[in-house]
C-alpha cells in the first residue's frame, strides 16, 4: 500500500514520523513528491490543490484530515471511491473546549474583566448562574454531542437542533425547520457546529438573528459560509446580537482590512477550534486502513448525497 | 425568628426580596438598621464589620453568604453557636466554570489569538490535545470536585490533592505532604481551591513553584493569603511559571498600583470566580432554618477546629 499525504497547513514532518511509526508497512509519499503516481492507492489530505486526484489513476480510498469535506466534494477530480473524514476523539475534545471557552468568555464577563485590569480598576459585575443560561447548538453530530456534554457539565441548559430528530441525555432536542423556529427565541447563546451543505449555507442570516433574543451571542465553529457576514455586522450594530465568536470565515485566512478584525463585539480566532493532532489521528488512519484491507465497513465514511 | 442580613458587597435589595418571598414568616432586618438587637436570633452575613456580634446577645445561628469563613472565625465577637457556610450548587457551577475558563484560556492560546486579532494578523498556533494536558487541583471539597468533573468532561487528565486521602472517579488522588510533592511535577496547570487555614496559608510559595514543571500555570481561586505574592512575581519573571490567573488577593480590592495589575503574565479578576446568587442561595438558607428549627443536623456546618 502506498499513501499520499497532502496538506498545506499541517506539519508534514510530524505526520511523516507518526505515520512511519504506526504504519511501518505502508509506503509514504508526501506531496508534491509523488513518485510514480500509479503506485498511489490511498490519499490522506487536507485542502489539497484542486484537480490533484486526476493524476492518481489507482486511488482506492481517500481520507480527509478534517471533519469538513465540502471542498473535497466540490473537486470534480475526486474519484468515486470511499471517502472517510477524521472524527478523532481529540477533535471532539478540541471542539468542546473551544465552545466552552467562548461560552464562558461571554457569560462570565471575561473581556470586561480584562479591560478593567488594563485600566487598573477593580470592577465586579454580576452574572447569572449557569443553570439560568440557555445555550442552543446547531448540529448534533459527534462534535455537537461533545459540546453538549461539556456545557451540561458546566451547568448550562442545553438545547440542540438537527435536521432529523434525535434523543440525547441532558439535551432538549429540536428538529426540522419548525424546531429551529421554536428553539431560537430561547437561546442566550447560539453555537453553530453544522456541516456545510446546500441546506445550511447561509443559515446564519438576518432572518435567524431576528428570532434570537435581543443581545444573544453567536458562536460559529462550523464553516465560514454558514454565515452571511453583512447580516452579522448589521445585527451587532443595531444591538440585536450582543457579540460573536468566529473561528471560521468565507475566506481564510481572513483578509487584511476585513471589518471583523476590528469589530469590538467580534472575537476572531484562526480556525483553531479543533486541530488534527498527528499522534492521535494516526490511530484513526490505522483503523481505517485495517478495516479497508479486511473489507469491513468504514467508520466516518462520507455519504456524498448528504454531504458529510 | 428574626434574621439580620449584613453584607457590604451583595445587593441587599435583591436579597430582601428573595428572602421575603421564600421565608415570609421570618422577620428580616438589614444592617445597619438592626432595630432591637435582642430580637435578632439569626444572622446571614458576608464580611460584616468586626465586632458586630458583640451587640447581638440572643444569636443562635450564624450563616455565611460565602464558602470562605476565615474572616468570621477570626472575629472574637463570634458567639459559640452553629456556623453554616454557603455551598449552594450554583457556587460549585460558578467555580467549575471559572476554573474551566482559565484553564482553557491558557491551554488554547486565547490571549495570543486576541493579540493577533488586535494586530489584524491571522496566526495559527498549535496546541496539545486536552488528554495530553494535566491539571492539578489543590483541594477536593465540593468546589474541587465540581471543577474536577468539568475538567474531566473537557478531556483533561485530572490530579487532585487533599489533606486526607480521597477516592474520586476520574481523578488521580494524592494526600498529605508526600502526596503533594509527588503530584506537583506532573501539573501543566495548578488550581488552588483550598480553604484558608493555618496549614494552607502561604502554601503557594517559592518552594511549591520549584516543584512544578517549568512554564506551568497557576490559577488561584482559593484565598489571597494562600499565595506569597513576591514569590509568584519572581517565579514568573524567571520563567519558572508561565502565567497566573488570580481571582483573590491578600488585600481586596487589589490596591491601585499593585504590580499584579500590569503584569503581562497575570490575569486579574475581581473575586468573581463564584457568586452567591440570591434566588438560589435563599433555598439553602430556607433548608438550614428548617433543619435548625427541627433540631436536625445542619448541612455545611463549619468545624471550627478544622477551619471550614
Amino acid at each position: 500500500m502506498t499513501l499520499l499525504f497532502c496538506s498545506g497547513i499541517d506539519n508534514a514532518g510530524l505526520w511523516r514520523d507518526a505515520l512511519r511509526r504506526r504504519l511501518p508497512d505502508v509506503t509514504l509519499r508526501v506531496w508534491p513528491e509523488v513518485g510514480d503516481p500509479d503506485d498511489i492507492d490511498m490519499a490522506l489530505v487536507w485542502q489539497p490543490p484542486p484537480g490533484i486526484f486526476a493524476g492518481l489513476p489507482n486511488l482506492r480510498l481517500v481520507m480527509s484530515l478534517g471533519a469538513g469535506v465540502e471542498t473535497l466534494l466540490a473537486d470534480p477530480s475526486l474519484p468515486d471511491v470511499p471517502l472517510v473524514r477524521m472524527v478523532a476523539d481529540s477533535l471532539s475534545d478540541d471542539m468542546a473546549g473551544f465552545v466552552a471557552l467562548q461560552v464562558l468568555r461571554w457569560h462570565r464577563h471575561s473581556d470586561e474583566f480584562d479591560a478593567a485590569q488594563a485600566a487598573g480598576v477593580w470592577r465586579w459585575l454580576p452574572y447569572r448562574p449557569a443553570r439560568e443560561v440557555t445555550i442552543g447548538l446547531l448540529g448534533l453530530g459527534e462534535l455537537g454531542q461533545a459540546a453538549a456534554a461539556v456545557l451540561g457539565a458546566l451547568g448550562y441548559r442545553v438545547l440542540g437542533w438537527s435536521r432529523s430528530p434525535k434523543h440525547l441525555n441532558g439535551v432538549e432536542c429540536f428538529a426540522g425547520p419548525d424546531g429551529l423556529e421554536a428553539m431560537l427565541p430561547r437561546c442566550d447563546q447560539l453555537v453553530c457546529l453544522l456541516p456545510l451543505t446546500a441546506d445550511t449555507r447561509g443559515i446564519l442570516d438576518r432572518r435567524l438573528f431576528a428570532r434570537l433574543p435581543a443581545g444573544a451571542v453567536l458562536i460559529n465553529a462550523g464553516r465560514g459560509d454558514h454565515l452571511v457576514e453583512a447580516d452579522l455586522l448589521d445585527a451587532l450594530d443595531c444591538g440585536r446580537l450582543g457579540g460573536a465568536s468566529l473561528d471560521v470565515f468565507s475566506e481564510e485566512p481572513l483578509p487584511a482590512g476585513h471589518p471583523f478584525w476590528r469589530h469590538p463585539r467580534i472575537r476572531v480566532s484562526p480556525h483553531s477550534a479543533a486541530a488534527t493532532h498527528p499522534a492521535q489521528a494516526v490511530e484513526q488512519v490505522a483503523a481505517t486502513l485495517a478495516a479497508f484491507r479486511d473489507g469491513r465497513p468504514l467508520a466516518n465514511r462520507v455519504d456524498r448525497g448528504r454531504g458529510y
